[in-house]
């Protein structure tokens, strides 16, 4: 039996974490529940995977639900204190960080503390904080399981290989909704639009993040500090089909990839259960003969220059890609709630990154320092546009 | 240091496997060579890789090698015995089987028998006595390479996985020179069409069974035995660029594949160096954003019907394979001499296969021959096309 604790139980990798949990319920038990505000959601996931302690962020929320749920013999927490008493449960042995945002650093670092193994969907713990997190692994020896459809193709890829041997990652992206568009074609995009994956079923942020290309900024900062190798060695490969979800090329040309239909219950599972395989259930398979073909074309990043200060936030490397991270999240929110234009994202992303006064080794405290001035800065420089 | 036996030196994968040698001769050593008769390409080999025993089978090529040789301290060997006694030669620890044809079969077991391990070129051995072979194997304990590319590919993707959870073989296959026609148009097909393979340099045996896609019924057979799953677990993808050598499909519905420009030096140096990866010299790479798309289609296998009759040899088991094998043996022999038409091979197969009396354990005598008895049925009813 696997113990796990689910942080970011009511969004889009938590519920479908929970579906996994609810099949499998012979051989996984929740025993943390974490979220954001959702109570609704929140409260009928305890009912059904009665944990022993539930996390609720707002602290307002965090009262609601223990009234709704006096009936259960369930503690209920919040705030970073209690996210942390959830990651940090005695009985559990996984942690599946999947918070969305630079709140999943803390409790990412005293999970690992506590000997916990990470299935780890919060992107931004590598991408800010990676230089810290690394080394516990390592010092911790815990397992730090990508749930991330690329990160855990490239960790399948991987399987069984001298990761010495690993000459280059190919990292693919779907391109997004707006894949050909020119920047002229970009202006007048709406939340809407960009909300449209072609091919995934993801998160609202993620998706824009998608449309922008700032996602695969993201994940090539993160699979350098997952699989160890330099920014030089990770090619991103536009791949409309996402039938590929990403390639290892070792040093003889072989190339090592894994395939699957876009359904990120497969890499959770995977997550979950590795070194472990289990049936997928309701879920298609790939049928190559009806797929016909498969394309790659070469990232445009002229237009999509979010994924090029990716990189380039990711060799300057420090407190640079906190800053990339948290002006991405700030245009975001703002895009979506409609007070900023699409190619605001990556143009206040750039603007960030240019003022920033970059710190080589940044302390936990000073990653979040840089988060908040970084907003300060958007936002402040946002009233011009 | 690695000291190998080369049999079948002269052939395409053997002097492919002595350019590695060539090139990582700090690494690796020839211990003993064997050939059919061409001892003119043999004898430079000797005098290059200097082994301390070498196999000419033809008798009277032998004793014409030896009489150019006698300035060597290299001693010469003829017919099964030598070849025998090449591949059983104490030093070695590998034993590369490069022959073409049945004659395999003996050497490679008496290796086995040696404690060698084999790293297998010579499809027949699997094909035609799997069921001796294997548990030979797995008696002895040696590891068994496999050098064919799709086999390679495949052993390469079940690296670090539970081969029990192994769901599927996608077994990939160029289609040949003649993918997309139907029957009427391959009725006058020269050896010289036949040999145009549209990606891979190879033996004109293989090349021509990779034009009528018995080769690909040959290695699902090959497939079978070497990852002990059963014919309905293989399923043959064509796949016209050759990019993908082949895949495998777990039980969560996630595939690995193993993907390269299509190089035999790839696969031949993989199973002289496993577990480890070298570079591999003067090879290109495969570039995605060049290549721009891969594409999939079903065998046409009323068309390429050699296939079918593969699958079916497969399932009956026993001599049948031997049957399959040896039909086509003899008729693309006869084909390549000009004296048969390029239809006649899979006719003469199923002919062969429909007036066999099926053994169905056979023993090594028996196979040969079954070998020998199907040459005679295939000779005699040729007369009559």
């Amino acid at each position: 039996m696997k113990n796990i604790a689910v942080l970011g139980s009511t969004g889009s990798i938590g519920t479908q974490t929970l579906d996994i949990v609810r099949e499998y319920n012979n051989l996984i038990k929740v025993t943390a529940l974490a979220a954001g505000s959702n109570i609704e959601l929140l409260e009928k996931q305890v009912r059904e995977f009665l944990p022993s302690i539930v996390c609720v962020y707002n602290e307002e929320k965090a009262i609601q639900l223990q009234k709704n749920i006096k009936d259960l013999s369930v503690k209920v927490v919040t705030g970073m204190d209690g996210l942390i008493e959830c990651a940090t449960e005695q009985a559990s042995d996984t942690v599946v960080t999947a918070m969305v945002g630079m709140i999943g650093i803390r409790p990412t670092m005293e999970a690992i503390k506590a000997g916990k193994n990470i299935a780890l969907a919060n992107k931004e713990t590598l991408v800010t904080a990676g230089h810290i997190i690394m080394p516990l692994i390592k010092e911790k020896n815990v397992a730090l399981l990508p749930v991330d459809s690329e990160h855990s193709a490239i960790f399948q890829s991987l399987n069984g290989e001298d990761k010495k041997q690993a000459d280059k990652i190919l990292l693919t992206a779907s391109g997004g909704p707006f894949r050909g568009r020119k920047t002229q074609e970009l202006k007048e995009i709406q939340p809407k639009d960009a909300l449209n994956h072609p091919n995934w079923a993801m998160g609202q942020k993620i998706t824009i993040d998608s449309a922008t290309m700032v996602n695969k900024g993201l994940e090539v900062m993160e699979a350098a500090w997952l699989f160890d190798v330099s920014l030089e060695q990770i090619q991103v490969v536009v791949h409309p089909q996402s039938v590929i979800h990403s390639m290892v090329e070792y040093i003889d040309g072989s190339i090592i990839a894994q395939m699957g239909v876009p359904d990120m219950k497969l890499p959770i599972q995977y997550a979950l259960f590795y070194p472990c395989r289990k049936p997928l259930s309701n879920s298609e398979r790939v049928d190559f003969t009806k797929l016909k073909q498969l394309t790659f074309e070469e990232p445009d990043i002229e237009t999509f220059y979010g994924l090029k200060l990716g990189y380039e936030a990711g060799r300057l490397g420090g407190s640079m890609p906190t800053v990339y991270n948290a002006a991405n999240e700030w245009v975001v929110a703002e895009f979506l709630r409609g007070k900023l234009p699409f190619l605001a994202i990556p143009e206040l992303i750039g603007e960030a990154m240019s003022h920033h006064k970059l710190i080589v080794n940044p302390t936990l405290n000073e990653i979040l320092n840089t988060e908040q001035q970084t907003y300060d800065f958007v936002r402040e420089l946002s009233k011009s546009i």
